[in-house]
């Protein structure tokens, strides 16, 4: 794997430059235009290397394209290559060094082709680093308004003329804070617009700025209040909870009960169902995921310590979870039997029939109730949760099908099912 | 009962009191930073005493973590203690006297750690006191909005400066006025910023207003507009009427007893549908709250008077409710009979085939159609809800299960319906 | 009903009288503040009279109140009445002339409980006319806003004092346009607050305004996008045929097709699904309304022309609606046959297997495939609309329940069926 | 079709012309009010010209009105024409060059009922062109808003009168900025009203500013973020994927395989599921467009070349479409076998029991299993996806009752799967 992570990093810190050199780009032209930088040499020289590291990019794209469309996968292929011809011109038409080239500074905005390139890289990066997905929103909200911004305020000023006795700094941000009162409508007043030209400008300005300002705030709030699904999860029970207590009166002792089994349930992360993801999946890969979920807490078990994948991959859809709160009973003397448990976290003690005396207790990795399932029989000890218990549920039927495949796991099952039948049973 | 509701008086008022300290302290910061506030002595007898009830704090929020452990019950734990290492430390670094060992001011900042406390707090008294929480949560946007304009308008007069012949309230005054019209983007432009420095943070004032001011309005129109699940059933029940009555021509008089029909399920609280939150529940907990739910009406139903809870937890899942509105046929001669009912709420008749002759009147308490369950027949009389009624129905089918259990109310009906047969059928 | 209606009608006009007079009222008082109307004696009258008023809708309530217990039904209960003791003492709080008992001014501000009725008459018209009650919402929040501003504008005067050289008229509009440009967030700056006192008051203003403003906006718009349950179905459709024709090739012509069947559907109001509502109801209810539906359509069956609700209601249950686009084959020769039809509206033609020759014209009231219901066989002729077409399906099962209740209109059928089969088949 | 075709092109070009014509005369009618207009003769001319189209728009809309009803098909009809005698009148209104008639310009304000016709057209465009009409939407945003503006600056002009040493041209643009900066709440305040008038025009200017600019902003915000069903349906998966991975610890190369897969099913438009619409449309156009979807993939496949259309309509019903993964197995020796597959793209390899020898590769067009379909057997082979793979799969039953009906494909089938038999199994 190493040799691939090594791949797949030199390849996002080249991704990386090429974003960062598209940013100041993008951010110098409008600056270019006001103050003439194409006679400054550090521009010029600046103008030549991103030329350079545009034409290194479009060397690398074609390389990666090719690599992919050979793969005959479509992996990587979606994001940030030539799937569509446009992309390869965008590309090509960026690459001059246009401030060089040509005294006219209009040429220089074929470089905002490349902006394009941000964008879809920021996507390429979301699709591979998910878990980061909505700090890239946020990063490329913050980014885009600040072009934005700042491309406005360099129009202003290229509208407005430069305010004698100050200095470019000075002219600068007197035009960034008059673009930033105007979006966001707050409009002081102090500066205004003078003459036909400044008020049309204004004018589209301000209608322009109330859909770009709600386009960003609602961006922005949808970004900070998306709530995960367990999270989502546990405040919707928790409403629910509220609405009951509205309107019936019960035990406060029970009312916190609840809550607190709710509060449980997020904190252990079993507020999120991944049943509706798998839902979408094909049968494949919904296999190979229940597999992944269920590996290590199979293993755990010591009674399957030291079987394969195979057998994980086959049990693995047959093991249910279920939750028991502090105090309830798992199940009692008497009651018929027709599944054994695993416990995967949690303290059980197992009681006589009259709850007189403790038989044992249940700590992570015992299993139970598997007597049940050699013979057709009823529960003979009563076993009860003593905090919060996950465990692992197996049906008697579904039992049968994997120990068919399975003798020798069945055999193991047997052996100690009878030990422990004739220690406490 | 009244020790455990003593104990949890002393607790919250200590929760208070602290917050209140957190407040305070919170509050007088940036003042310390404008006024010079530490060469004050009350400043420092203040400081001195926050530090002290922060210590207290830390040695009674130890204690509780310790005896919250203990239990090996998660219940407290999640909300307001050191169930995660950085909590701790935020207390700890919360602790010193700032204010009167340094006189640089910047120290003083280690205090905000406190600040988490707040929040973590009214989390807790949220959870605890479910009925209030959508109060907790509008005084905590209160506060928090209070202090986030108190201290952007002294960062304000920080950068300013203060205007000459004008008090420090003056000077407070105007600045948060000023703060409030930027971040409502109302902007007169009385007061404006001037220099680079001014305009930067005005700028960023703008663009943080607009974000924080959505979500403040978003929440406190979240917190007024929402409804009560009952409420909100019985609007969008009126609304479908209204489509109804928007597409077929029906009569006034039909359309008045739909509506009333819907805010007579509203008014008695019966539009609230508690099964939502019970699917959400485990085994243990579901059948408790169904307990507690019939449990008062169950009583009072006088042929279950005397009853243990074993049997009215037994019996409580097999009742369902139905409520008839006025005119309505509970059953009429002839009908198939297979289930019995008891009367919660309303008066019934019962009437004799041809409707003329009035054999008795139901009432609250009252239970009929029990004869059907003993033999296989039809109902031989009619009954018809004189107004709104509140019954529960028990089928045939379950009704033989409880019976098998507990012989002695079996013996009970038995004994009761023969004699009202020989009454009036 | 003529009497019932009477009645109403004078109980809405004395409603609408006290909603005016309170109206009155509430936009009088803060005038009364600034120019102290106290001692001009027209106002006195007023103050009067309305105190009058009051006392009459006292009784009429009290009445009104007393008339709807004893009942002993819930209707009208609800919404406008003491079912409350506070609205009671709401109501006699209001009726003293305060204007001409006390000098002091701030008596006035009891009078303002009055404006509880206001609201709940509102909800009272809303419940007995629904179909305007988007239209009341509508106008209660323009006096809900009207009287918010024209309150805010009085304070404003009060606080700010009256500007010398103008007209009392011209203060009151310049104070009403300043707290409108304020609330709106428009914010000139032509006129600012001034002092302490003034800018608290304006940064209150500002706040509140936010939020009031949100809340009117979001209600006013609601109200306007308020879709009616077929215009919005309709909608859904189509975006549904977007976006199938943005991803599927589908020949132009059958697209048409398929957006004109949306659109039929949406102008026949065949759009709105009654059946959301229907089972929200209990059964009496249910069964009512579905009497009303279909009563008006079956009756202009000539084969029912005569019969008596009854039956109608009987059969109002299993006559299910369907539609045919135009070309659309109801049956085809030798399709097994199990259900009649009744064309309720449009034109089909019965045509012979090989649809060469025209048989008949099927058009409103008409029925056909009752033979198939009498014996078991196959479709003899093949139907086929020619338009759109409205039908009501009456499968064999459910016709021969009806048909065993009633011997006569199955003897009716049988006949005419069996004319047609020898007229054509 | 081409007749068709250019009758329609005709159609939409007069409509076109209308349209244009109407927004001309809604935008000059304003500005004859503030400069007296009627006393030129290019405006008469046009005022003339203008009269004479809507003559023939309305001998048009006459002569497609009676076309329309003759059809006694309702299309064409619910969008355009006088289906409401309403509509007949307004175009009969705005007929009369008032212009020219009356030198009081208020005659012309009957003009305006000709706008109705704007929105009707737009909306007839819209139902024509499905796949413009958010487009179109858009322009019709932009039309209304920049009449909204454009009569509210002319009634400001109106109303404050001309500022003296500016032009008409200075006038306007003031007058439209300063409109625009209410509305849009910036409001600078270099421009403000005076006396009671302005003030209250100004106040309603406001509230009903904030008013349209909700509706503005949230409409274009709509039509900007609508998402086409397959990039939401896209979106939403990636969502559900980012919360598995923040709950369990998946390997990294499974991430990428479900993120490539929702990747691929986007990318080719499987995301989209027609079957929403298709509930939704009655039998007969259900069909037709299952058809339509089918016809080229069923034709596609050599088995299937030179069958009539309606062989395609019957199987149509029974393929449902599948996708493999890379990788994925479609059947593995030994499993039963109960139906048979068709290749639509991708390319899938058949291997030997223990895999190590490949049989052959399978590619579009290519159909297996069909052996299982005509004795009770298991497979023969394993068939694995090389990259991703689309079929359609045809279960055994549905099979069978395709085959009955067209025994001359049944036979091909047949002779086809015994020569590749014998080739490798």
């Amino acid at each position: 794997m190493s040799d691939n992570y090594l791949k797949s990093l030199y390849d996002s810190g080249w991704r990386i430059i090429i974003i960062l050199a598209v940013l100041l780009q993008v951010g110098l032209i409008p600056l270019d235009f006001l103050f003439n930088l194409r006679s400054l040499s550090w521009y010029k020289t600046l103008d030549l290397s991103i030329s350079l590291l545009f034409f290194l990019d479009l060397i690398i794209n074609i390389a990666r394209y090719k690599g992919i469309k050979s793969q005959a996968l479509l992996k990587d292929v979606y994001w940030d290559t030539y799937d569509s011809g446009k992309y390869f011109i965008a590309d090509i038409l960026a690459i001059l060094p246009y401030a060089v080239l040509f005294s006219n500074p209009w040429f220089q905005l074929f470089r905002l082709f490349k902006w394009v390139r941000v964008i879809r890289t920021a996507h390429f990066f979301q699709m591979r680093n998910l878990r980061f997905s909505s700090r890239i929103s946020f990063g490329l909200l913050i980014l885009g308004f600040f072009h934005f911004t700042h491309w406005l305020s360099c129009i202003w000023i290229w509208i407005h003329g430069f305010e004698p006795g100050l200095s470019n700094t000075d002219n600068y941000v007197q035009a960034l804070y008059w673009v930033v009162t105007t979006l966001t409508s707050v409009g002081y007043g102090d500066i205004v617009p003078h003459g036909n030209v400044e008020m049309l400008f204004t004018t589209l300005l301000q209608i322009l700025g109330v859909g770009v300002l709600a386009l960003f705030v609602a961006s922005m709030v949808g970004i900070f209040t998306k709530k995960n699904p367990a999270e989502q999860r546990f405040m919707e029970n928790i409403d629910k909870l509220r609405a009951l207590i509205h309107y019936h009166k019960i035990p406060k002792d029970l009312e916190e009960r609840i809550s607190d089994y709710f509060t449980y349930e997020w904190k252990q992360k079993l507020g999120y169902d991944e049943s509706e993801l798998m839902e979408t999946l094909p049968y494949g890969l919904k296999n190979e995921l229940q597999f992944e979920f269920k590996k290590n807490a199979i293993k755990d078990i010591p009674l399957f310590e030291c079987v394969d994948d195979h057998f994980i991959r086959d049990i693995a859809q047959y093991l249910s979870p279920m939750v028991l709160t502090p105090g309830d009973y798992l199940f009692r003397v008497g009651d018929a039997a027709n599944s054994m448990f695993f416990v995967q976290k949690g303290r059980l003690e197992a009681l006589s029939a009259d709850e007189s005396k403790q038989l044992t207790i249940l700590k992570n990795g015992d299993f139970m109730g598997e007597i049940a399932l050699f013979k057709s029989t009823t529960r003979t000890a009563t076993v009860k949760s003593i905090g919060y218990s996950d465990l692992y549920e197996l049906q008697k039927k579904e039992f049968n099908k994997v120990l068919k495949k399975y003798p020798e796991i069945a055999e193991k099952l047997r052996s100690k099912s009878q030990s422990r039948e004739e220690r406490y049973m």
